[in-house]
């Protein structure tokens, strides 16, 4: 896969794509990446990318100019046009399931704008998807790119080990993990719980799927509907639900 | 403000601290940041920082002991406790009425753990707040933070001027952003709306707070249940939605 970034400060990925899974997904030439300036495609003198906004009001309005010919540059000779990504507090919200979809194409391009709005030609003919993490707002879009690229080069093949395979992930159950414990046993008095030092897998395994549904309904309502429960969690759903009632 | 970063990739932080805004509120004295590889409190002469999971299973878990005795080396002097953050996809989901939240707050600490488990003690005993990007997986605690970071520290004070002031942010009027253009007027054919160029400010304004309730009425419904409406703005969406109906 390959990916390019537009940004006005292309430093910020430096740690980030340089580092852990990132890093090494580039040596494993599962991804390569790109960070572009797109000033240096202002196609004006003073490298301006930024204008005020027609019909007057605070802030400025990045130009349509730019980033078109930037993009246009970065995909010169490829007969399928890239995904062209704008993230965006008014985009789609980012899913694990967009995160696969994305995974499967050959040329992602983001264009990260930094506390400004965009010309909205640039959405309307430029952009393939607007994207939002949420319902917050950041100075720019670097660091949601970011965590958009992180998310789908990961799932890339090559990229992961074995041991943190993609398979095991939250999500993957449709229900929100079971706490996990490591050693010491007591750790200033705090214990692990008996059970999973008991040896028992099969009660270690019941335990554990209660634990995750307990956790799911106390935090997550909303993921119970869709996910797959074993019989046994659906006894205990019952119990949860009329406990809660009464 | 002061925060405090606990990471394995310090190094990740070094483009997106360093930067743009991040950099200015540096500069201006709203923020201190400190990146500490909690490595160096792992208190075992092999630097181990996590182990097998009790009760078996894939993955490795991240020791308490490193974690609580970091937070405890970082707020030694400090008679108020730090809020500590933990970014986990079993979290609470952060919104931009929990930036402001934490905007408040002297001293952040996150906890950025790396394609592994936590143990719980963490959780239930160091932790103040879990918090969530939204449903995808991320190789790590690293960039969820920097978002969460970017977004709180924007709203400190003398951190943005005041024409990218935090008051015309998205989600402020409770409605998504009306577009915006900027020059030329005519980019390859693509034209700005004749209104935007008509001087007449009654009109345009008129014209945004339509688009403004259209985009929102098409891409995010859920926000018209809060959003304070105009006049001009109810008679439209009842048009929308009897529009929609047909």
């Amino acid at each position: 896969m390959k990916i390019d970034v537009l940004s006005l400060f292309p430093e910020m990925f430096d740690g980030v794509l340089h580092s852990s899974i990132m890093k090494k997904a580039q040596e494993n030439e599962a991804v390569s990446f790109r960070v572009t300036d797109f000033r240096e495609h202002s196609g004006n003198k003073h490298h301006k990318v930024d204008d005020y906004p027609y019909g007057g009001g605070a802030g400025m309005v990045l130009k349509a100019e730019p980033l078109f010919a930037a993009v246009e540059s970065l995909a010169l000779e490829e007969s399928k046009k890239p995904r062209v990504i704008l993230m965006c507090p008014q985009g789609e919200r980012f899913t694990q399931q967009k995160a696969e979809e994305l995974a499967a194409e050959e040329h992602l391009v983001f264009l990260c704008g930094h506390y400004e709005g965009y010309d909205e030609r640039i959405r309307e003919h430029l952009v393939t998807d607007e994207l939002s993490l949420g319902d917050f707002v950041l100075t720019g879009g670097e660091i949601a790119s970011m965590a958009i690229i992180d998310s789908v080069v990961r799932l890339l093949p090559n990229v992961l080990g074995n041991s943190d395979s993609p398979v095991h992930d939250s999500f993957s159950t449709g229900l929100l993990e079971h706490p996990q414990y490591t050693r010491p046993a007591d750790f200033r008095g705090m214990k692990v719980p008996d059970i999973l030092l008991s040896g028992n897998h099969g009660e270690i395994e019941k335990w554990r799927q209660e634990q995750s549904l307990k956790r799911t309904f106390e935090r997550r309502k909303d993921l119970l509907e869709n996910a797959p429960l074993t019989e046994h969690q659906q006894k205990l759903l019952k119990s949860l639900k009329s406990k809660e009632k009464s």
